[in-house]
């Protein structure tokens, strides 16, 4: 099972599609942004709707942090100046065991997916370990369904 | 496997402390708090330290949902106006598995577990759902161990 799949899951469902947001949009538009999609980050992204570059992804954690340090003064702020700007990516081809792996040692709760360069879609730990727990949970039944046939 | 192998596993881990807030405290007080425990939640409770009564949870994304409808007035406002008060609880003797199911159906993130009707714990879905594959990969080993021996 790959990344693509867990993509195409999505797709069908209420979280299918890719919010995004820019560098110079203010953090109060960020937090409505969040609400009104009903998620938790937001990828930022520059250039025209035909070749997005990811520039940074955005978090509900990475404002409270930013809250905790500087207080209401980072609302009127750009969202460049809280964003996470070391962004690691997937491509659609990665494994979800492996990409389940690295989110969980490195506590990433989101990742872009890239396909060709070009921003094919966030997948988030849930995502990633929900996929996983199903591939087991098959993988488990057709071994069962082996020893007793 | 159940909740209280979760709870053991993280007692010798950096996230073994269970972190409270009071009601009345203000929201300003629960950033820092978040901040300083890096954590993404905290139980709210009343009473003295050998009798804490649960009376909520309080996550980044309510104080990022507030936030989006209220400004930035609610960093002066008290726990309680934001918290979370039907709180989804479980107990040490509950099975991950279903503990799992619960919360990636109802997309609940955090929950307490009581002991006795006595705090104990506090889980994540991320601890839940890595004992549940841990289970797993477990299963599938011993399956296929059988199979080849």
């Amino acid at each position: 099972m790959n990344i693509a799949d867990v993509i195409h899951a999505k797709a069908d469902g209420p979280q299918g599609q890719i919010f995004t947001i820019g560098p110079g949009d203010n953090v109060t538009t960020l937090l409505a942004a969040l609400a009104e999609h009903n998620v938790g980050a937001l990828v930022v992204t520059e250039g025209s709707a035909d070749d997005l570059q990811v520039v940074g992804i955005v978090s509900e954690r990475d404002i409270v942090r930013r809250l905790a340090r500087d207080g209401a003064e980072i609302l009127d702020r750009p969202v460049s100046e809280i964003m996470t700007t070391s962004v690691l990516t997937c491509t659609p081809a990665d494994a979800v065991d492996a990409i389940a792996e690295t989110m969980t040692d490195r506590r990433i709760r989101h990742m872009p997916v890239l396909a060709d360069g070009k921003l094919a879609g966030l997948v988030s730990i849930g995502d990633v370990v929900r996929s996983r727990i199903r591939q087991l949970e098959h993988d488990r039944g057709q071994l069962e369904q082996y020893i007793s046939s």
